[in-house]
């Protein structure tokens, strides 16, 4: 495990440090993950290291390589988990910028996948992507054993698939095209924990599946997860009402425009702040049974909380 | 193992009844295993249950659960293991069927799922499709031990990716797209192999897979699917060029409108005829290894390659 210094003046800047050093790990593994842009369907193996290689902040990877140090998982393991983490990731994104779906031209200050290469491309990219997770977190390499490659998995379909992370995805369209009213706290959460707060649970809580940690390790690090996805919603969804473009790297106000519910348009500015806040707190007590050892993971929450992009 | 009857007059007949039996089966089967169609997000599962629950032959699934047969694999390993396949095959479809992909509107015989539903239902079921399939694969009742599992897992993700199905299909687009004369016979089996024999493959091998089968058994399964895979692929372009659209459920002469190079458009209608029929020798030779309780399997063969849908 490692301890940040004793006295260290300021934490975020040690996360930081440390944030910019697991993307470039995380980044340089998936490169060699990835299926090389040769053959006649390059365009595809293209596509996909377009949107798994570009920019990022690798936030989904960092809470799996620490959280797993956490519980003294095996490095080479958790990096292979943080890759498969990231490859849903990017495929998500590539499929929610579709025209059909939220119709967005700009991802991490880029064009996004069927702007820069075709539609067909994007959707097929986002396909392999995905397949390419499984085909990971299935290696032997990953894991302590096959019952945990099998168990991890199992949980990683079970936060990407129709009761997660796609179902979010399709329950935050059919929020979109609800009308004023129609929409309550209660579905915005159950739309937020499926879409965002599914695959960061997973990325919480994989190397305690890989070690097969036990039930209280667990459950701390459920509800660390728990109140970090939400708080990070919150968040984004203050961000889009009143962040910058520049600084985001997508477009902003788009909820707004659209007469979306969020938690701004729910909560009011200062609610949601207020609410993010208290969820941050919260996040953080639950690292408490991990003692100096989280100190990094209470900087990332508190980074996460003031974040502008 | 079941044998057939011997002295049977038409082995074809009795084929066809093994195969509906087996197309009931899976539906059942798959029909627990999809997510009800309730809960804010419904119209997903409804989509999903819709591309995977509608008609269609099964023939996939009939592969994995007549080959799991011959080497004495657990039935409800293999039924589930068919429910897998079922689920990636019916993904595919959904997503080739896109108005970016291929553009159809009708498979089956009934609309396709964008038709049905809309383009972003229809991207995001084919997504927990995909999903759904790891799922099941990973599960234990699937395998008869996590080992044998992850090879499993392993194996359908290097099928299903960017070296296989997905690959497969982002080639087929690019020969659509290419000019006459660019594109000879090598590139279009290369296409098919990657796009329609994979899985095809995979169909085939898993319950040798379950088993842990040994060398030579895999090897008579995998030569088997190679060319009954060719086959099948062949005859669909013949379809294409010759079929009567009210018995494929699908539209025809999409091929020879486009200017797309197929096996026909190479060989020619008797050529391709021809290499089809050589085709459906060779894989029935590889099962002879198997004795009688392969006559139900080469009875498929046949069927494959005189079918009309």
């Amino acid at each position: 495990m490692r301890r940040l210094a004793r006295g260290c003046a300021d934490a975020v800047t040690e996360f930081k440090t440390a944030l910019a050093e697991t993307a470039d790990r995380v980044t340089v593994a998936l490169d060699a993950l990835l299926p090389r842009a040769d053959g006649p369907e390059k365009r595809l193996n293209s596509a996909m290291r377009y949107a798994a290689l570009g920019p990022g902040k690798r936030l989904r990877p960092f809470l799996t390589i620490e959280c797993g140090r956490l519980v003294d998982a095996d490095e080479r393991a958790l990096l292979r988990a943080a890759c498969a983490v990231e490859c849903i990731h990017a495929y998500s994104l590539i499929h929610d910028d579709l025209p059909s779906m939220d119709n967005d031209d700009l991802r991490r200050g880029r064009p996004t996948v069927h702007i820069a290469y075709d539609e067909a491309t994007a959707i097929l990219a986002g396909d392999a992507l995905q397949t390419q997770a499984f085909e990971i977190i299935c290696d032997e390499e990953t894991s302590a054993s096959p019952s945990a490659a099998m168990n991890l998995a199992r949980r990683l379909a079970d936060v990407a698939g129709a009761r997660g992370m796609v179902g979010g995805q399709m329950l935050d369209m059919a929020i979109e095209a609800a009308g004023e009213g129609e929409v309550d706290i209660g579905l915005i959460t159950r739309c937020q924990r499926m879409k965002t707060g599914a695959l960061i649970a997973f990325s919480a809580e994989a190397g305690a599946i890989i070690v097969n940690a036990e039930r209280e390790v667990r459950t701390a690090l459920e509800g660390f997860a728990h109140d970090l996805g939400l708080c990070f919603q919150i968040v984004d969804d203050l961000l889009d009402a009143e962040g910058d473009e520049n600084l985001t790297g997508k477009r902003t106000h788009k909820d707004a425009d659209q007469g979306k519910t969020t938690f701004v348009s729910i909560l009011g500015v200062e609610g949601a702040r207020e609410h993010a806040r208290h969820l941050a707190v919260q996040a953080k007590e639950h690292l408490n049974v991990f003692g100096d050892d989280a100190e990094l993971l209470k900087a990332c929450v508190d980074y996460i909380l003031e974040r502008q992009s």
